[in-house]
């Protein structure tokens, strides 16, 4: 285990996160990935590839957008429940001069009408209707291409299509619609002392949960996961996941093994098997500051901590933009709300602060407790909590009732 | 078409929103559907279905928090750079006075100490260690039972199941989970107008959009969907889907028909199919005032609007709520937050309003710009939008500038 201890002694130097960021992705200059062709209903959750122009107007045609009697707004002028003004029922194809036809929500404006009185403002009497207000020409009609005009752009490129998406593509007469593929994520975990779902721990033994985790997120982000299983402290074993990692997915994942010191195997050898190999090595941030940024032969790879928070932490950071950018989304930040902390929070300067909060409302006004901070090891801290708050590195803290902006990543109680 | 205009002229008496709820759910009385289990890396999304209690402590022993070397932490009191306390490496089992272990981040604590000291605050010199800062007892140790106590409530019922709850309860040996069984909800939609995707529609045709939306928002709740296509408004034709309908849902939702003197042949048939039939019939809200609720052989059915928008809204407020229920949610409101309206908005007195906005975040404050509200038949007001504001019943619209709370359905820009 403690091999190449001697090696470091902390980090040399830690890297802010908007830094390492850049030289991850100049290192790597991700393209949004290839499109593919998906049905309309499962098109839900996919992200579009191109803005979607409509191919004709929505309506389609001047329709009626309520229930009632299609007019010449003129022939209403100065009507009155006092004095109704009465009009006959149409009984050709054109609606002549006082004259109406019925029609209900969504049928087409007869020829020779340009508004819709309401049924509640109109009592029939065999073949004559009374109206009893007036109306401008226009009212109550969806004019034709209201909705969207032809040419026009319905859904733009880099939308993560959600049902009124689908509903406008639909109703412009699409079927199928172009959406990037999938991004695979591979997901390995490095560690002697791991054992497998399902698998009873012994002593000093863990079970792995940080690949169910990140493939968790991973769904959740629309990508797609490979999982690669558990890799032993092993150096030729964990060579091996690494290259079959870069070969069959967008973007690899590993996690544990990056302590300075314990098992920084993952990182020696990934700068062995590929160059440029480590590009970012120790983060000023707290917590995931062990994270690691390396690109393999042309690939991705982000070595996360073995610790679970820190894991969720550091892939929220690098995995979730990565992934997003190559989903073609330029940006999908959280759900967020300002809220006043509960209390004052302690950070260290010059490093970034994830504050795991909980939200609540309380008398009309969101309140932000923190969790407790201690460990990132403590996985209940993230169940426990419902959002994050950053904490900038010139800041060495947060004062209590100060407004913060949460990150929400579960639902707030109410 | 206009068959039964002249039995109605609007609705008689419009039910305020909440009390059409409680009268849906008292007649209903919908319980939790039942449980099913199913494996982990399935269970995401999931909710659960009793309070999920931990068998064993987590961890499972005190373990170490970070790299370093296991101390007695008396044996560091008073250490300084200037003055290291110089410590043996231990040789047998046990850790004696004076002496320490090197341990690796996640290891179980060595018999005999009590606190780790960081690597970085230590030199190694063959087999002794410097330790250069005091520590206190439990220092940088997670506890045994820290993170969830055995026989603690670890991931509460009806809880919907993240990446971060199913990773909490593999932590704790768990490999499968009872769930609540997903939802299905059957729909139809009414209309001789309709036609399905993949037809062109002709003059005075309209593509069915609106149960392809209704089932991509029955999705997103983790419900099931039972695609009944569309029906003709024919009275023979719409009772038989009813009654296949609420034989193979547990919720019937249809869509189109509740206009009143259109087609409000589906309230009709409604009542001749089960008793109570309708229960309530037209909402004091805007839009989706004409929705309507009922309870045929004992199960519910949503009669929701032809227009795509209200037919959303109606969803929102009747099907997500019974849908919830029916998993056994307690509450799971939207993503909120506080912002500010850009502009004064009416609304009609008695009636609850919900107001589509854009929320956008300028100058470090966010700020919700109303969609155009003409025409609950407009998608693309949805489309622009990403979240709405509820204007209550006793205010004829909200100021500008005022504060108000947005719920969201989309991402926001920042």
């Amino acid at each position: 285990m403690g091999r190449i201890l001697a090696r470091l002694k902390g980090f040399q130097k830690l890297t802010g996160i908007d830094d390492a960021l850049s030289i991850f992705l100049k290192e790597l200059n991700p393209g949004r990935l290839e499109p593919e062709k998906v049905q309309m209903p499962v098109a839900l959750g996919r992200v579009t590839v191109q803005d979607v122009v409509a191919d004709w107007d929505l309506p389609s045609f001047d329709r009626s957008a309520v229930d009632g009697y299609a007019v010449r707004a003129r022939d209403t002028f100065e009507a009155s429940q006092v004095e109704p003004k009465v009009l006959r029922i149409a009984r050709g194809e054109r609606v002549g001069e006082r004259e109406v036809r019925e029609v209900w929500t969504g049928n087409s404006l007869p020829e020779g009408t340009d508004a819709v009185v309401m049924l509640e403002h109109t009592k029939r009497k065999k073949n004559e209707v009374e109206v009893w207000s007036p109306i401008t020409p226009g009212e109550n009609v969806s004019k034709k291409g209201e909705d969207v005009r032809k040419g026009q752009v319905a859904v733009r490129a880099g939308t993560r299509l959600r049902p009124h998406h689908v509903g406008l593509l639909a109703a412009l007469g699409m079927t199928s619609i172009a959406v990037v593929r999938k991004p695979r994520i591979a997901i390995f975990s490095t560690g002697d002392e791991l054992v497998d779902m399902g698998h009873k721990p012994e002593a000093n033994q863990v079970i792995d949960v940080n690949r169910l985790i990140l493939s968790g997120m991973c769904q959740e982000l629309g990508a797609s996961v490979v999982d690669m299983g558990i890799t032993k402290d092993d150096r030729s074993e964990i060579e091996s996941k690494i290259r079959e990692g870069v070969r069959q997915g967008d973007v690899l994942i590993t996690t544990g093994g990056t302590s300075v010191g314990h098992d920084d195997l993952v990182p020696a050898i990934m700068n062995q098997v590929g160059s440029p190999g480590m590009v970012v090595h120790g983060i000023a941030m707290r917590p995931a500051m062990p994270t690691a940024l390396a690109v393999v032969q042309g690939k991705p790879v982000i070595v996360l901590s073995g610790n679970p928070v820190a894991a969720m932490i550091g892939f929220e950071v690098f995995a979730r933009e990565l992934i997003l950018k190559l989903l073609g989304i330029e940006s999908e930040p959280r759900p967020m709300l300002r809220a006043r902390l509960s209390r004052q929070v302690p950070s260290a300067l010059g490093r970034r602060g994830f504050l795991r909060v909980r939200v609540f409302k309380k008398d009309g006004e969101f309140l932000a407790r923190p969790v407790r901070v201690k460990g990132s090891g403590i996985l209940s801290t993230m169940t426990e909590a419902n959002g994050y708050v950053i904490i900038p590195e010139d800041r060495e803290g947060l004062d209590g009732g100060e407004a913060v902006t949460v990150h929400l990543f579960d639902r707030i109680e109410v």
